[in-house]
């Protein structure tokens, strides 16, 4: 499974948000061999649950693992430190961001500590964000504390 | 109300989560004034859930907040990357620590970034987890990753 393939699940969570009335962001974990563990997705708006990130969704989906060096998570968009803490905590050996662009959180701190770091560049993640934000800055700034 | 009335909440929760079971680390997050806008515990073994560590909790408990400037989080345990990311992100102003004996997480890295930091060196907190890690270290090392 490539590294879009992997994403192509992520943005399908992100959509999925947007559907909902919530904010785009998707993610999912998959083990070294492509097996998806677990995919998730920014509840914030549709549970009113400030914890629920795309990132940690995802973990959550996942249960409970023994050891996710060999793991990938995949998310729309550059983890925030909540989801780069998660990352590094959890030893989960790689990350693959669908976009930095339209927000940039750990990811070059999670590189420097050793995790494995691919920013995709993806203009359907740029644009979900891009007029998300445009439409919802509220919604958004609420969302990574600002 | 003192630091220390506060940590009292937490190791309420932290009680709490060893009567179920589970590993026994509990959070609250308070207002400036001193009013308790939620509390939790680590629930993994409880809710099977890896995603709920005290501070995860505590901060899901208080919902949706536009400002966390001002807020105190008062955790049994020095937070571990994902909760010391999860205060950063959100601009939490002051952590409250009942003890980094047992286990020291990002409690420096977040003192460098601007958060009040204060460790209480609570010997409630110290004897509470060095018990759960020698008859369950198992757990203990799944919950930190290691």
């Amino acid at each position: 499974m490539t590294q879009e393939e992997m994403l192509d699940v992520a943005v399908g969570e992100a959509r999925k948000g947007l559907s909902e009335g919530g904010i785009p962001i998707g993610a999912a974990l998959f083990s070294a061999d492509g097996v998806l563990l677990g995919s998730g997705r920014n509840r914030r708006v549709q549970d009113d649950d400030p914890s629920v990130h795309g990132e940690t969704d995802a973990f959550r989906a996942a249960g409970r693992q023994r050891d996710y060096r060999s793991t990938i998570m995949v998310t729309t968009l550059s983890p925030c430190w909540y989801c780069s803490g998660l990352v590094r905590q959890f030893n989960i050996g790689a990350v693959v961001i669908g976009e930095a662009q339209t927000f940039s959180g750990g990811h070059d701190w999670l590189a420097e500590h050793g995790v494995a770091v691919t920013v995709l560049e993806d203009q359907r993640c740029v644009e979900m964000m891009t007029e998300f934000i445009a439409a919802h800055p509220d919604v958004w700034l609420e969302d990574i504390g600002e």
